[in-house]
């Protein structure tokens, strides 16, 4: 994921004991400069770089919130869950969540997510690098939400933390979350602690037609007239319904975005116009969303999703090639949260986030180098996460065997299984005193 | 996948010697109306019906035939490789398909394909329940494929082989790859060996305007038209743009339908009325397509994708729904085949074609029972192939701990990555004496 996508056959990474890449290149060659250095051979495995994951929601909620279209499904299960989950059962959440990525070769994910102490707690212990992003909101309908104190007290104890693994933005649930007094905040804390800013916007059609209908302007338009886009860095998930004049402003302030197309089909909301938006420079990585939304965090299925929706939406086969694909689930994601010049690629003196495959597998035969190469395109559409070996965030392996080596996984498991009962319980509670909740947006 | 979707926790199966199910219930009773029976424990695992993959071909193509329209993807790597491709390296496609379809808990493929004699004897081997349907064309243009007469010799030494594991229906390519003579020979063959018959139909808009163009009238029209409708039982893949018409007369003749969701995506071919057809009572089956329109042949993601599609291509979150999804994989393939007497559901006096997934998984957590029960949502949307622990086909364990018993798969990867080459290099070889062929349809 180099600027030439280079491929390497033999080749070989030399992790240094700060945990960066210290050399690449041909196994023969390394071992000759590297004298003395144990080599550890991985035999029928490729060696890519962690997948980087630009939008998530740490949750315990898979498979409960279906078939709902948006509001309702706010309605009934979502917002009901935020007023009642406690902050053992977010961290729990985190936990599950995270160590879910990092089996399936995520090695950064951005968390939206809530009494997010537990979430930096979580990604310490497993070893994944993450952005903590709290779902603040600062509206008196929706005061049950992180707020931007509880943010900023994040990002004070939290931001740069673990060796640097872990980074803490400013949050936002949506723009309709706020009041205008609050965006100012958003952006302001955002500059004074140089750190990014991210938030929902142009999720859906409901999105773009409530914007206008309460501001006269588009919701990208909106967000830069309120002062939102003033931010360190921005990073918007969706971008589904972007207007031409919309991509101009991301790509004129260099704003980047996270495409979900699992959870843009399955939540039916449209389909980015992703090469729109590529075509623009605009920086776009790929995200999963939550569980809630997908249900799964695995990475290469979004990939091949991405290509799917992007062939199919337009109907022509040809639409977004699979280098393209590889790169926004890299370097594209990397350069969407601004950290291309740490993560992303293989490259010297980046952090060693790496995953190694499995090559001895149905899914990667045969596997062709030279004219007739198909690494690229095996990755896109028939690897799965399942397919990961071995895991390596910042020089140390995590998973390895396709086991979590960082956590008890059972015992994880086994507590969700525990809680999301209790939690639901509950939420019916609250349900059966307060109804259904005034929500507005995902 | 019983009348009632049961769902029985603490769940046993009996198998009988002669590869059926004997019993069905919970494990305590069982055990005690079956005093001395052996008893299998399978800890922290669901056992759900074998699935029904209704269209796919084996090939050696992976990831090596992408990003074109399906005309010039036929002219430049399908229709030369059918040229070239021997008995030896169909019969290796065939293995390396049928592995990875028990892999990923698939117990019954239809497979279109060349030389069929060594798929039947790789699905022999392998221990997987197959439908072998020969790539035929009678036509000058298309002399190079299978013929009715090898198709018949085949139904003759292998229909009802392997203990009736092996079925051999009559195959045609396409419509347009046969003469009128053939086609009435198709439907002719078909009634008197009592043997299905299995055609692309309906793929693509070309093939609409094609059918169109040359006959005045749509592809399922013309079928019937043209008699080929009168086989003993026809199963179409694809019917992606079917009118009402059409539909009409699907549902009139019992006709089963094979829906790829993933290849209708990736070839832009378009989205199939999967509910439309529902309503109508007609069959409809998941198929994978081949290892070089998807590119893998994982069932899961294929019940997923049919999901997503749905979803999105009508913009309606509600669309679809998992229980649907759930059986149209396993039950509903059955009906497709005309084979839900025997396969398709766990149920007495079936054969015991089972599989056991994984769910100590982070894509099984949680997994609830009662009214918020999930089952049915996380395999629809969270399980992959490669949570497949254990397959059974007709009693006999083919897959278990995720590796496969019944053949040697690390040879055959190695086969298949040594024979690419060489199929690729006398392909190149003919389209450099020949130029590209005048292929018509995929």
């Amino acid at each position: 994921m180099d600027a030439n996508n280079t491929v390497v056959s033999d080749g070989a990474v030399l992790t240094n004991e700060d945990g960066r890449i210290g050399a690449v290149g041909v196994i023969s060659s390394l071992v000759g400069s590297h004298p003395g250095v144990p080599v550890r051979r991985l035999k029928n495995r490729l060696l890519m770089p962690g997948l980087v994951n630009t939008h998530a929601h740490s949750g315990l909620l898979r498979g409960t919130a279906e078939g709902l279209p948006v509001w309702e499904w706010l309605q009934q299960h979502i917002d009901p869950m935020h007023r009642v989950i406690n902050a053992e059962e977010a961290e729990l959440a985190s936990r599950l969540c995270y160590a879910e990525a990092l089996l399936s070769g995520t090695t950064t994910i951005v968390d939206m997510w809530r009494h997010m102490e537990g979430s930096a707690r979580a990604a310490a212990d497993l070893g994944i690098r993450a952005v903590l992003v709290p779902y603040v909101a600062e509206h008196p309908e929706h005061d049950y939400f992180e707020t931007l104190d509880t943010n900023e007290a994040l990002i004070e104890r939290w931001h740069g933390g673990a060796d640097g693994r872990i980074h803490v933005w400013v949050g936002l649930e949506h723009m309709f979350y706020a009041t205008p007094a609050a965006w100012r905040r958003c952006a302001e804390i955002s500059r004074r602690h140089r750190v990014g800013f991210h938030t929902h916007s142009n999720e859906s059609r409901f999105d773009v037609d409530e914007t206008l209908r309460r501001h006269g302007m588009r919701p990208i338009e909106a967000l830069e007239e309120f002062g939102l886009l003033d931010a360190h860095h921005v990073m918007l998930a969706h971008c589904v319904w972007p207007s031409d004049k919309e991509m101009d402003i991301l790509a004129a302030r260099r704003i980047g975005v996270a495409h979900n197309p699992i959870s843009n089909m399955k939540l039916a909301s449209g389909a980015a116009p992703v090469e729109a938006m590529l075509a623009r420079g605009i920086a776009v990585g790929l995200g999963t969303d939550g569980e809630k939304e997908n249900n799964n965090l695995d990475m290469f299925e979004e990939m091949k999703t991405a290509s799917l929706l992007a062939k199919f939406s337009r109907l022509d086969a040809a639409a977004l090639d699979a280098w393209t694909v590889c790169r926004m689930a890299t370097i594209g994601g990397a350069r969407a949260l601004g950290l291309d010049d740490t993560i992303g690629s293989i490259e010297v003196g980046k952090v060693a986030d790496l995953v190694a495959l499995r090559t001895d597998t149905p899914r990667m035969t045969p596997l062709l180098g030279g004219a007739d190469g198909n690494l690229h395109h095996n990755l896109v559409h028939a690897v799965q996460g399942g397919d990961v070996d071995l895991t390596m965030v910042a020089g140390r392996i995590v998973v390895e065997g396709g086991r979590l080596l960082s956590g008890d996984l059972s015992e994880t498991i086994a507590r969700a299984n525990r809680a999301v009962p209790q939690l639901f319980e509950r939420r019916a509670q609250w349900l059966r005193t307060h109804g259904t909740v005034n929500a507005l947006l995902a």
